[in-house]
């Protein structure tokens, strides 16, 4: 029996443009940061991940990359392992940033995330099947995603004005949903909140209703309200949103609130690893858990996660972060493969203006995509394009995501409206 | 890419020779059943599994592998809907009986179970790979098994003597020790009890204790006894056991238990399917789940419970009913994938005197058994010896498992033990 071993590791920071998208810690800043993982065999095969690319976790990844060749693609724990290895030689702690939205309290599951699922890319490669087979088999061929709007300027200060023009209103977050809807058959629509007063985000809700009497409507401050208020909000907008996500911060507080409303809560802040669950579990806190297979460590650890929430009662949507063609490609195979993943999933995908796979795989009709059907991933990098966004990378100048500190450039007196109303 | 699909489906059923075990529902019949399922590809490859034959799981496992030619071996989760197809169809109710000791409501899981299995196996051959490679790679080379004790009479009534001779007694439970002891060298030891008062098992359990000072040790009366005799008996044998499994029946006794003794309880009984786990959560009744990939559909929901386990604080052990090789290689592949099953597995193994795969894979040394290194779960079938236990199968006259039963033939009076001290 021939056993294949990862010959080669190769980590690429790019760097893609983002709009100015507001939310409750700031706005994104002008470039938006990630890693490109290249697993490589002595049997000739790729496996490729993609991740948060700050300079803290890039370094993490960078001294797993050195130690991964040799290691044999299949053995998923040893590769946990060897991560936990690597990160407990080093000193600094706590996981990724998130421009200070998230308490990522540990990197293991986010360092490990990109090598597991370039391993799973090689695994299904060598069966030359999709990769989600290795996760029971698509229970769907096309996976549904939620038009994700936001609250938005015109464009970066000193910067031309982008093509989506400014939303600081119902009226604007409307004409965004309606760019969102017209150009990618959206059937579903999520606005970030957490930047207006909640009587404001609400007013947009109702408007988006207006427009779109059948449409799924979710609404996700990120903590940005009191209990009290989150209740309120939760009356507003009964029958109107299917799930308020995150409207409190923590487990106790959307625990206060779910117990007032028959609204479902989700979340993303507050159960965002394995160790949040009993809690949320024994405080009935949460009603959907977002999945995220780069913060919840890898596919494996999201399908248990899927799993769990199936066992508990609880529903599972799915997060996303600011993202290139790789990690939408792992996402739908994931959601694919996930039974109870029965609502639309998240996506940062419409807003970016560049990616680095090979055209023609990933493309969304009626709001959603196809699951590739080709081997592994399905996706192939487009060399010229990594090497573009690479420059990029190398020459823009941000290395974090810090969304506060770049608010703050432009509004000295900003704040984070975490729980400020 | 090519995509081989199932072409033929054979499910065997077979009996071996079953010592005079006896337990809280009766006593084993002289013959145990199991089928062995055969799932071929039109690709050339085999796929193996094994399970309970009483005759309606039969029916049902028949039921399935007629519908089965032309699936994916790789679409578990169609193949989960498919089984409940078939299953849907039938009027029949609840699930594989154990001889009354367990309350299946389902039959799903666990005619899903052995198709599953082979499936898995299939796809391991496929890559040339173990199978426990495709649940994330063998964390441990070689898998801890514990020596499974009974009481038992000397033979069954009419037969001569079986090797192993009468236990009934702390004196004969220890001589039975010492010789799987010696024979296999299992480093820790468990007692099937509920079959005298628990003071005679007690008894036992402490003659063990001084026999062998470092052995690890376990009691499972299956749910003999009461919840205040089963404080009494966890008072009694605290720091002796590493888990008392099963001392009272039901969620709710066990809580009562649990809240009343620092010896950790263990389950087969009231925690057998995931509909379960929420509520043995909430009562916090129990702090061992002991998995069983025949009984809770499968190798990968096997992973996922002992993720779950993982997730809420719960330790992970695993189950045995009596079985042949086909099962003792899945249950090694699955412990030796699943980082968190540190307790010495169940096996019923030793006390078979026949098997149908190929010898020299599956040997027991220092109690543990070596995971195989070949292709899938590494075994073949004996196709004389099938075509033996087969024969036996037809000719025993056993058609479905009844303990009970069988020890009415024998004690009249006789009426599960379940709750009576």
């Amino acid at each position: 029996m021939t056993r294949s071993r990862i010959s080669r590791v190769v980590v690429t920071p790019v760097a893609f443009a983002d709009p100015p998208l507001l939310n409750v810690v700031g706005v994104h800043q002008p470039w938006a940061l990630r890693a490109i993982v290249e697993v490589h065999t002595d049997s000739g095969l790729l496996g490729l991940g993609e991740i948060y690319a700050d300079e803290i976790h890039l370094a993490r990844l960078g001294a797993v990359a050195a130690v991964l060749p040799g290691h044999d693609p299949f053995d998923l724990h040893g590769l946990r392992r060897l991560v936990a290895d690597v990160l407990g030689r080093e000193t600094g702690g706590g996981g990724a940033s998130f421009g200070g939205m998230l308490d990522v309290s540990s990197a293991l599951p986010t360092v490990y995330s990109p090598f597991e699922v370039a391993c799973l890319d090689i695994q299904a490669r060598a069966l030359d099947r999709p990769l989600s087979d290795l996760l029971g088999g698509a229970v769907r061929d096309r996976v549904p995603f939620s038009g994700y709007l936001f609250y938005k300027w015109a464009g970066h200060p000193g910067q031309p004005d982008d093509e989506w023009g400014a939303a600081l209103d119902p009226d604007g977050i409307v004409a965004q949903a309606q760019r969102m809807v017209d150009g990618w058959g959206f059937g579903s629509l999520k606005l970030k909140g957490g930047v207006l007063h909640p009587d404001e985000e609400c007013a947009a809700i109702e408007a988006l209703r207006a427009a779109y009497p059948d449409l799924p409507l979710r609404l996700d401050p990120n903590g940005a309200w009191t209990p009290e208020t989150s209740v309120r909000v939760a009356e507003r907008l009964a029958g109107v949103v299917e799930y308020l996500e995150d409207p409190t911060p923590g487990i106790g507080g959307m625990a206060y609130v779910a117990a007032r409303t028959d609204v479902p809560l989700a979340t993303n802040m507050c159960v965002i690893a394995f160790e949040h669950v009993a809690p949320a579990v024994a405080a009935d806190a949460v009603q959907v858990v977002l999945s995220d297979h780069h913060l919840w460590g890898g596919l494996r650890s999201s399908a248990l996660l899927g799993g769990i929430c199936e066992t508990f009662g609880m529903g599972l949507s799915m997060h996303s972060n600011s993202h290139l063609g790789v990690s939408l490609a792992a996402m739908v195979h994931l959601a694919a493969a996930t039974p109870n993943l029965t609502y639309a999933c998240d996506t940062h995908y419409p807003w970016k203006t560049q990616d680095l796979v090979t055209p023609g795989v990933l493309s969304f009709e009626d709001g959603a995509v196809a699951v590739p059907t080709g081997p592994g991933l399905g996706v192939e990098l487009d060399r010229d394009q990594l090497g573009v966004l690479h420059e990029q990378y190398l020459t823009c100048g941000v290395r974090r995501r810090e969304d506060t500190v770049y608010m703050q450039s432009i509004q000295p007196d900003f704040t984070p409206n975490t729980s400020r109303w």
